[in-house]
């Protein structure tokens, strides 16, 4: 019988082209809200959706020219911090749009000058009401614990509000281009080798750099959810400021690459290099260059939206080896209440 | 023989006091460099400099009312980004002040309209020419490759620049008790019991929330640095986002308390809680309330400068118990240069 993850890891292309229809809706509705006042973005966001707001904060500014940063929730939330926030685009990612935290944090935001979007698979929730402007989802029910399809969904929406706030089309036109793009990865690439790596390793380190990081944190986060590993996701930079010190044989490095051409490609390698020095198991998951799993040829902005398919079907196949339901990790909820 | 990593941990409470002594300079240079102009701030560090900025994401806004957030310094350094930094107070923090990255991105900040900070050990180092303002950490020379006494001394030029950008003669008069707390935490906490801990497995979880993150972040890196044990330091709201799923009776929880007084407090009893009933050991650090390692009671705003002190030692003696060398980590070096 198949997971729910594992079916919806497989709609996810249908899923992503959804999203991004809502594209001139959103350029709509950014100008009657007055979006060219902005000059910078707020990500608001937990868990997968927090990942998702990591691939905005290379998006907003690489894109779009917009300083972008991740808040600390609980300045507003629960310290009531007094800033100001005009001219702050704040941005509030949650596939429920049930979680209380996020919510909280929208009416704080709002309250101090922010013009505010939710990015969310629940349009009719509480968090869509509180917000100046909604980005839809419209990813389907997903009932797997494990969010699949509401994180490339949820990075759809990020860049379609990038490019949308560029006012540049060609990164609208490259967007549409992705939905064939992820069925042409997931009908061509094997992800066996990296399926065994994860079901047979009880810590593993992931790397990226720059519009790669992303990719890093969310599988990190998915094998903590359903392999129980202690897996650590970062920057290569943040892991040679000490990190990589665990590293050992038994720890296996899984790096994601980005084109020849990216100015931060270098920062992988190195790491590659370190790794095998310290004789870690290594695998990479890239395009052009990438000695490993081989994806299908894009630009290095929307290449994040390729990079974690094969290995979220390596987390769903290592989850089954090793015993465990993917679609229900323990102690793990759909909608999670921040205490 | 005692390691260089113990002696500096000991070194501390001067070593703040030298920090704290730049106050008043502080205060003229933001006053002649138009830091009234100030509308957020933005921190760039990795490593031990990373989890100091990760203070400042609380103690600006709290103190301060000043909206802060860490950057991605790769946006500027690598992918060249052309973003607008007017009203921007960036800041560095750099122990070595030589990391090539770091001294990049103040000039690209500078470039792009910051009024620019150094907080650095290195105050004739290249950093420090190139900001606007330098905070000479005065930490005398640290030997041991994992920094200890750079760190709290950053913490404490981070809360010495919220307090004077604040206006409010308290938070400084709160920050100069800081050196005699910070002896008597050294004088009178006993921290076997989190030394055996973390000699004795080999994946450990280490929770904060608001102002104990830094706490809970630092310790992580000191453990992956001096125990190659795959820590994991984070917020417990980010830890409940799934992340927890990995708990068991091999992985112990170690949680960085705040004052009963918090309003973050319950996240915290929230996880512990919830490790408990997953079996996972508990052991706390805190104030009043604690259950476990009892410091002296401080306002909350400046327990991040006692949390780490019994921790900082416990982490030293199991490196010791473990058969390594706390002062040479395999693999790092003292300056470490971003790829």
């Amino acid at each position: 019988m198949t997971s729910s993850m594992w079916r919806e890891i497989h709609e996810q292309p249908e899923a992503v082209a959804r999203t991004l229809a809502g594209s001139e809706r959103l350029r709509e509705h950014l100008a009657a809200a007055g979006a060219r006042h902005v000059r910078r973005v707020l990500f608001f966001g937990r868990g997968t959706s927090d990942n998702a707001a990591t691939y905005g904060l290379y998006a907003m500014p690489i894109l779009a020219g917009l300083d972008a940063a991740s808040a600390s929730p609980s300045v507003g939330t629960a310290y009531r911090a007094t800033v100001d926030l005009t001219g702050v685009l704040a941005v509030f990612i949650s596939q429920s749009g049930r979680t209380a935290e996020i919510l909280d944090s929208a009416l704080w935001a709002r309250s101090h000058g922010a013009l505010t979007v939710a990015i969310t698979n629940g349009p009719d929730e509480a968090l869509a009401h509180s917000t100046h402007i909604v980005i839809d989802l419209a990813a389907g029910p997903e009932v797997a614990v494990p969010a699949t399809k509401t994180y490339t969904t949820s990075l759809a929406a990020v860049a379609m509000l990038a490019g949308v706030l560029s006012g540049e089309q060609r990164h609208l036109d490259h967007l549409n281009r992705l939905p064939d793009l992820m069925t042409r990865t997931l009908d061509t690439v094997e992800e066996s080798e990296l399926a065994d790596m994860f079901a047979s390793h009880e810590r593993v380190i992931l790397a990226g750099r720059g519009f790669s990081l992303s990719a890093a944190a969310e599988i990190a986060l998915k094998l903590k959810e359903t392999c129980y590993v202690l897996a650590m996701g970062g920057s290569t930079a943040d892991l040679e400021h000490g990190p990589l010190a665990v590293l050992d044989e038994q720890t296996p490095v899984v790096l994601f690459d980005l084109p020849l051409t990216s100015p931060v490609q270098n920062g992988l390698d190195a790491v590659a290099d370190r790794a095998r020095h310290s004789g870690a198991p290594v695998l990479r998951i890239g395009v052009d260059g990438s000695p490993g799993l081989r994806l299908p040829a894009v630009a290095e902005p929307y290449l994040p939206l390729l990079l974690p398919l094969p290995a979220q079907r390596a987390v769903e196949r290592a989850a089954r080896a090793r015993g465990y339901d993917p679609d229900s990790p323990r102690g793990l909820r759909k909608v999670t209440q921040t205490s």
